[in-house]
């Protein structure tokens, strides 16, 4: 852990700087992927899952049958958890819906927003050994509500040709449409060009190892969107002496446990809280079962101490944590303020675990200073605005003349020329 | 222009392919410029504008003495037409304002959904012939309402150093903070990486040639966000014999003139008016200034009969175009189910002008067929959504156990530790 002691603001960016990864040799691979499984479709994708999942398949496909299975296959206990998540992710996302917004701008000139469903969308969920169940439900939930029409969900099969049975029960329950046993870069590729067995799709939401990451930056480039781009988890938590340090500590290792490159801050007005904290994690850590990759992440944490909550929010404003804790005194103070952050949890009641499963919000959320740029996942994700407007004739009488000023004004004479066409015939 | 008679929905695809661009070549000069703008900062902003604009600049940031001779330089009847516009757009992004969201989704776990303005943010405004000031208004409006605190304009000089005055008091009205005379890949350059002169900004907004198109997907590789990706503009009348062919063909017209490769198609129930909307084509492009423009772009237009009004919208969904008038006996029909679209124009007296200028809705939307996946414009293009949770104790009690049997299920014990001590704790 790496204490620092009030750290002047010109040196903030510094002690806040992201790794940064070069991924130009990843690109090489990506792209030749790509171009092959846009050539030759599944005899490509079927190459490369026999290379990177060491399988050969016949289908892509999940059936009725092997989704059964796993429903049957997994316990109770579970199976309600999941419920219970959905229900509250469900209420949420739900109450994100928007009306139509109507304006009459001026007498005869209607103008209206509406959202529509983006028509056919792809969720990617790796593999490996934490089987990202909770993604499911907060990708396929909020595009249910928002009406997707197709929803692929692509994720790599198991050495015996399987996709774990959890992440099978919560595609079914959420309304997936089609499940398909394909994972990494030709995941990606199949979903944006299409092949025999995997649909192509309009945006690609989920998150993935660095193969993954870069192969839906490029799959931008062939007119696929995505969610948001992509980095390491992060979390930076605010605490004073109201906050229970074992508490704090349980919460930054939460974080640490995702990946040695994890990020992990804290940032503290009360130098005995920053002491207490490291206390615990060093008791709390031994007893991980993923503690190696715990330590590591731990070992570049940093635990920042500050003068006062005003410096405090303008530093964690620069950093613009993927999730932000809040257990301060002056937890009203650091809400309003705060501008840049993915998910802000407030409280020694509500540790980041809640956001990530079970209390309604979404956690696919932007890492990497995104905070400052992009929203987290949330219901419009799934669609767009579209605009509409119905002009009368005396609409174009009062906004005309305008129009034909400005169209001159922009040398753009056939954009006049609609308009003093029409209010030509009005005369 | 291409007629084309009653198309089988398996030949849509090639009829509606837009054309396609290679940009390999122009990316290699994007990267060059960036690396150099990104090392060298200022210089390499002066080297390349003098290199691209034929000029050498001492200051980049338009003075007040400059604001000044702008405002005094333009008619008073322009001013008011952009005042006008102005007053339109403001109403019409202003109604979509959002409330906090604000959601109990379980005893004790209170969630909610808050905007929060993003800080810094880049407009770009393309020089040459057609000053844009019409764009300045679409981003800068937007903007001033979303609460951004700084607002760069970036356009290029002429070749006196000095940007057109329409875009200067424009940009004054609507609360640009700094005004900028760097234009092309060095002008986003710069707002990527920040120079002396221009200040780095978070996220990048405006139109521009391939050089500016290719310079800002650049951008987004250094973490800065876009508005959207760009392609030429592009126009999708449906009408039958309740329009008026000579509206029609001063619409179409009116997309022509923006560049030869403006996508211009007519989609009709009824060939008598496809002729009607042939012919005045014919007469009023001869009065055109621009007609050499308009002309290659109507000779790669399309004119599409088709049988019934469900098959003409399917087509229609499948193209997604950025502009799309209705002139229909059937609005509804088409209003109701149009999926793919940027903005809609519904009626006779409803020119694209209308939107292009001052109706109040934005200008700034998807091309491209990205009408598919991605939002024109609007307010929410300025802030990001962040989502808040409190839980008491009480609320942790109730989703305390999902959580920890999803995390368990997940194999991150550290989650569910931190909840488990905080179970503990209340007992």
């Amino acid at each position: 852990m790496n204490k620092i002691d009030n750290p002047k603001p010109d040196t903030w960016s510094e002690i806040l700087k992201r790794p940064t990864k070069t991924i130009d040799d990843i690109e090489v691979t990506v792209k030749e992927i790509f171009k092959e499984v846009q050539k030759k479709g599944d005899e490509a994708v079927a190459k490369y899952t026999s290379i990177f999942d060491g399988i050969t398949l016949e289908n892509y496909e999940v059936t009725p049958a092997e989704i059964e299975e796993a429903i049957n296959s997994i316990s109770d206990e579970l199976k309600s958890s999941i419920q219970l998540a959905k229900a509250n992710i469900l209420k949420f996302h739900t109450a994100q819906k928007t009306d139509r917004i109507s304006v009459e701008t001026i007498e005869g000139v209607n103008c209206w927003q509406e959202k529509r469903p983006i028509q056919k969308i792809g969720l990617y969920i790796p593999g490996g050994t934490a089987p990202l169940f909770s993604t499911v439900l907060m990708l396929a939930v909020p595009a249910e509500i928002a009406g997707c029409k197709e929803i692929v969900l692509c994720s790599p099969p198991d050495k015996t040709g399987k996709i774990n049975p959890a992440i099978l029960y919560t595609a079914h329950l959420c309304g997936v449409t089609k499940i398909l046993k394909v994972g990494g870069i030709q995941a990606i590729a199949g979903m944006t060009f299409g092949t025999q067995s995997i649909p192509k799709v309009y945006k690609i939401f989920g998150p993935g190892n660095q193969f993954v990451t870069v192969a839906k930056q490029l799959a931008t480039q062939f007119g696929v969107a995505i969610d948001m781009p992509a980095g390491p988890s992060e979390l930076l938590i605010v605490a004073d002496d109201t906050a229970v340090p074992a508490f704090v500590a349980s919460d930054l290792l939460s974080q640490a446990e995702h990946g040695t490159d994890s990020q992990v801050i804290l940032v503290s007005t009360s130098i005995r809280l920053i002491e207490a904290v490291e206390a615990e994690i060093q008791s709390q850590i031994e007893e991980l079962p993923r503690k190696e990759i715990a330590k590591k992440a731990i070992e570049n944490s940093k635990l920042i101490y500050i003068e006062n909550d005003q410096i405090a929010l303008d530093l964690i404003n620069e950093y613009g944590p993927e999730h932000f804790i809040i257990c301060s005194e002056f937890d009203d103070f650091y809400c309003n303020g705060i501008v840049n952050a993915g998910s802000v949890f407030i409280g020694n009641y509500t540790p980041e675990s809640a956001g990530d499963y079970a209390s309604g919000t979404n956690h696919t959320l932007p890492t990497n200073g995104y905070a400052k740029n992009y929203s987290g996942v949330n219901l419009d994700s799934f669609m767009k605005s579209m605009t509409f407007q119905k002009i009368s004739k005396t609409g174009i009488q009062n906004i005309g003349r305008a129009i034909e000023v400005m169209a001159e004004a922009e040398g753009l004479q056939a954009h006049k020329n609609a308009v003093t066409l029409r209010l030509k015939s009005i005369e």
